[in-house]
């Protein structure tokens, strides 16, 4: 078996008749750096449950085709060759395999006749105020074998995998289909977990807009805006993988209602997508007009002391004036009446601007 | 019958191979307290009509199942015990009692072979002052019964239940599907209601607007923008719902004209949806363009007062001038022209802008 | 037969197992004050027309069912009893009977083996200055009668009764479905004209925006577009009520082709109102950069009238000082000199700002 | 043969059961003046070809059902006793007739057994500066006959008159079809055109406005956005009417390549309309931009001039104040200090705002 | 054969009866200089592979027709000439080699029985700043050749050529239709680094505005748009295009699953196309925002500093008054009071603003 370079990485299987083992440095292509990877396999049937951590290929290979449901659950895609090697023993086409190691799939699923792909991403925050990140997830679903594939772990599968261990319920009795339904009803409730988490940051955002519009809001805005793009990139393909899961063949009929159910949670999501969508654009209307408003105070504020002493000061400059013959100068009470006139300018003023609110 | 502890509340069932009683305080999901559950059944024939308020699930169980019509009219989800022992009576899948629990469900009907479900929202508003909330009410239809639940009174059902106790007209004629019917035009009633309350709202906005654009508006704006938000999110499912059930096969012949009925005035609403949210766009802009003469109106005022006062006071600063040989100081009339030529400058200025409606 | 009190006017019949005979008051829900009943009625066959204000339910009776074609114009919905009582000898539906007298149906079409109902809608203008209104015009077409219920008359169908009464021609050899294709012609004839005179107002409205863009003509176009959105809610479901129509069974063959020409018309009207309204939406946008664009002239203005006049009088004060030792003061020529000084600044910033043409 | 007159002009055929002849002045409803009518005849086989002008109708009638190929193109719409006649013979449907002269037909294609009707609509910009207007041009399609009725010529169909003049080729060989292509191609061909010069007058437009944003390129873009309107009312229903015309049976299977090849260029000019109202937006975006850029400027100047006046006048105002004890008056330098500290604080002042670019 | 001058250009085969060989300079319509025209061949099967630079179409023709697959690339389309008789030889329709040579078709597939004409446009940036251009790549598909015609080069192919050259893969021991999916491919990789570089320059574009938003990212803003614009123009119908050659009879069942591959790409491009309209549209909001905020910052310096001066300056010209009796102006510390009342006053305004946060 002769490894051979390829010049252009992207699609190189194509052209290669011999076996393909690519150098895993070329392959990954995901924007972070590739976590180690960790493989960990439960072999079980409705009586007992074996779990372990393998690290190398032939092992695994020994758990494949055997009568007990199979799930290899792999976190991580440094060791790209041995899952490749991993791949080619299941059959699996070269082209999906290169989909499975090219971590910017959209959510889709591949039906072959003897197994079923499908590629789903899981939205998460890496920090609280870091933008949204989305990993790739895929499933490889055969007759007696469920793999999983993720980019990283953040124990997205820990509930799960506590169900198969303590429980000897459905997810221990029913095939690799309801697993895989379990894994992908975890991966939405995530998706439920951001969106109500966007809503509730634009809900403040909106409070704060009402009391005080401040120029920060729209940095807050715009994190908003970002994430909600970055999952809807996600969630619309999810939708319909989702739904083409439920038609696909590798999903059993007491699966069914259950995958069902997660396209309803998928539609529920899509609409909550629009929702919240909708609620940050009220929110931007609402900062834009309250920033209009403010401008059109701060304007009348400006306008009504310049009215207050504008004249004012015209009075004070004519008395200042050095004409000869001034009657007014001469007079006894001149420079009381002078202030006199003038407070009652301001008075006046003021009381007219308060009327219309402009004070 | 051993209750089981179960890590997620969200889809617990899922797992179970026992029989399904979960702890009321995990599984009920809804925003408000619950309120406590009253339980009303209405069993009747044409000829006579038993009501009575049950509190035990065997009780209620003994009227399942009879020849006459019966009613079940339950609010409130604290007993989640008893309303679950009720669905298993009625061979409801573990995947429904949950959605009948969980109060978040989207509009949507489930056909099964012994019952039809029928997921629906009832909009209302707590207080007249705060946001629209909505309500989970769900039906569940078979051939001798109606069970329908709700989160909260608020006698939606009077008028229903009113016709029943007098009425020995068609109500207690039909079946199942056609009191289902006539709970479900109570409901749409309802929408309509809230629409058109929400389009009087805007109009008066509107009229306020173009008597005087008051920053006040904008949080009017900003909360009818909110609620139509919360009334299409029911509303569009709703249709689709309504769509389903009229080609429900619970639904007989004799009842589908009313169906049908009911699904044009879904459509009715829809449009009506539609319309008051253009109208309440119209307002928005309207109130946008309202403040923009408003801050050109204020600019125009600043404007020609400073361009009537700068010369004035100009001329001022010119004659308070310290020269040695300033001739008009010594005129007779210097101190007069001055002033004379300064009302001069004043008059022409107002009637310039006066003529250009500045001011 | 007796008459049974409704606690729920909007939809009583559903329950009812008597003949319907609603008290008046409560039924006819229109917006406006139900104007007095006018029943005329056409008889006729190619040979001969009679033509008859008729007041009785019995006398009207006579007519049905006769051979010759008969056209019943119900003008007014006050005489509700008379109606219903009309609509139970044509063995109507209740709920269409209910949808007959409740004049908010939106546009559409109901087939029944017996009968055909269309519900349209007419704008028309009550006073030069209001808003657009819509009255609600259904037919009921069956084999030998064509019955026309109208909330107000304005006139609409008179030149087809006209036509009645001159010609021999088609429309009165023809049947009742051609007959009630000339009337709806009639109908969407006049929203042709609405339309026609709202393109006309948004012309002249974008003519005077390019000359003078004045706060006063936000009011217009506010109104313009409040019509729009009342005629676009008539016009959608109108069209699909024509459509639905020339499908129906109730149209001949001969009809045919002046039906899809019907709805052709209906097609072209809706393009017109999308034209209109992107005009409108045009108009608004001239208008806000009109008002941007006076705003900016208006800031223009102030600026370079403040950057002419801060520096003469801030020359004026430095002279007013009272220092000692100013030696310009004492100068021969020094206060002609000023002024030359100041003319000069004043020249120079004018030239400058005109260049720029910010005056 | 007796004339009728009829009350309502708009579809006056529908009741008449005598042969129609209307009144030329109440039927031809176009808005502009009707041109002379001029009628050319091209009666041609490969071989040979005649053509001739015609006034009358029996020699026009002479023409119609020969062997050879005749094109009869009928300019202007004021002899319409003649063209209704014509169609009389051709047998073509009163309200077919009705369309032909009522100029204000969108796009479409009518096909009977013996006839297709095709409405076309040309565009043309009748002087440099004027809107877009656009003229009705219809085809009668026969077997042996092609009936072209335009309001205007403007030399349209030029070319291919010489073409059929000078060439053996295709155009003399294949039927009416290939010819009526051929003249739809000169038609399409004219809305590229019209298009390319509105993109180019958008790209001047947006140099122009980052060069310098003046307030008369509103009104260029006004009248663009109302050509785009134009524009758009007329293509959307072609695309539709050659795609029908593609599928009529009037269009042989030689002819098929050509008439999809017209489709594929309609396909085009509905794409490049939208790119180039995307154009006009992105345009109307740098505007309003550029005009935002440019009161933030002004806005800038008027601010920074203000700051350091202000303070200058500030103090000249304080010494010019008549305090008896004022130290400062009587130093030897108190005035060139004075002097000094004003240069000073002018110097920061500018200083300051030139580093911000205020300046 | 007799060359034919024609009038019209842009459609002139479908006149001819003769063999068509248009002049060059006539036909040629794309916006930038024809390059010279580059031929270059690749005959290859398995085993051996010739690869010739050609000049002339007999040498051309000798390769046509034979068992190897050839692959004739042809770059330029100056010899214009050979092309057409290139074409002819391999009997495509007039209209088709029409479409070859006007390179400003959209993407598009054309199937006949003998070939499959693949219209393709290329995106590429001709220098850093400069706008993007398309070029058109089209294919012609028969049994065993492929031909590709290309606008220009720029090593577009390169890849593909040296995978033909090195490789002994699946490039060379499959047919045409893999062959033209691998050049396909570069060109969606292409499109693929376009986006990214946008969506990179957005993100850029987004720092530097939350940072300084600068009146000259409009003018980047403005690119990026008209960027965007050109490749949405290009990439809609090119989805189509890789969707209908999916679906084409050229392509054979063993490189479906890669045009399938090919064609998820194109929908992955279409989907990051709209994500990046949609990060511009954010960045752009977040520009006008920003403008916004600096105008009401600008507008607050101005208010608060106009505050501060305003009662200064006229407190000066109080006491800068000629009044015979002016109490103050005879205190021994007046002159010292009049400073520390006007210090105060500007302390007190400072610290108001300050708090507001105006200054």
């Amino acid at each position: 078996m002769k490894k051979q370079k390829e010049e252009k990485p992207v699609l190189p299987v194509a052209d290669a008749d011999t076996p393909y083992t690519p150098s895993p440095d070329l392959i990954y292509v995901g924007d972070q750096e590739a976590s180690d990877t960790v493989v960990r396999v439960f072999d079980f049937s409705t009586g007992e449950l074996i779990e372990k951590q393998v690290d190398d290929l032939p092992t695994l290979a020994g758990y494949l085709g055997a009568e007990e449901l199979t799930w290899i659950d792999w976190v991580g895609l440094k060791n790209v060759g041995m899952l490749s090697g991993l791949c080619e023993r299941l059959d699996i086409h070269p082209l999906h395999i290169e989909d499975l190691l090219h971590v910017d799939q959209h959510p889709k699923v591949e039906d072959t006749e003897h197994y079923t792909l499908v590629f789903l991403r899981r939205l998460h925050r890496p920090a609280p105020n870091e933008e949204l990140q989305s990993d790739q997830v895929s499933f490889v679903i055969t007759n007696s074998e469920l793999i999983t594939i993720r980019e990283s772990d953040h124990g997205v599968f820990n509930s799960v995998q506590a169900r198969l261990r303590n429980s000897r319920g459905k997810i221990r009795n029913m095939g690799a289909d309801y697993l895989a339904y379990s894994l992908l009803d975890t991966i939405i409730d995530g998706y439920f977990g951001i969106l109500t988490n966007l809503e509730d940051q634009i809900e403040d955002l909106q409070d704060e807009i009402l009391a005080k519009p401040e120029p920060e809001l729209m940095i807050k805005m715009h994190n908003i805006r970002s994430d909600l793009l970055i999952a809807r990139r996600s969630l619309w393909p999810l939708r319909e993988a989702v739904l083409a899961l439920e038609r696909s063949p590798a999903i059993t009929r007491e699966t069914e209602p259950f995958m069902r159910d997660a396209y309803d949670h998928t539609v529920k999501l899509a609409d909550s997508l629009d929702f919240t969508r909708d609620l940050l654009n009220a929110a931007m209307e609402s900062y834009m007009t309250a920033m209009n408003n403010r401008m059109n105070e701060t304007m009348r504020l400006l306008t009504s002391i310049s009215l207050i002493f504008m004249p004012l000061t015209f009075l004070a400059g004519v008395y200042g004036m050095n004409f000869k013959h001034m009657p007014e100068l001469d007079w006894k009470y001149g420079y009381l009446l002078c202030w006199v006139v003038m407070v009652l300018i301001a008075v006046v003023m003021v009381c007219f601007f308060r009327r219309r609110k402009w004070l």
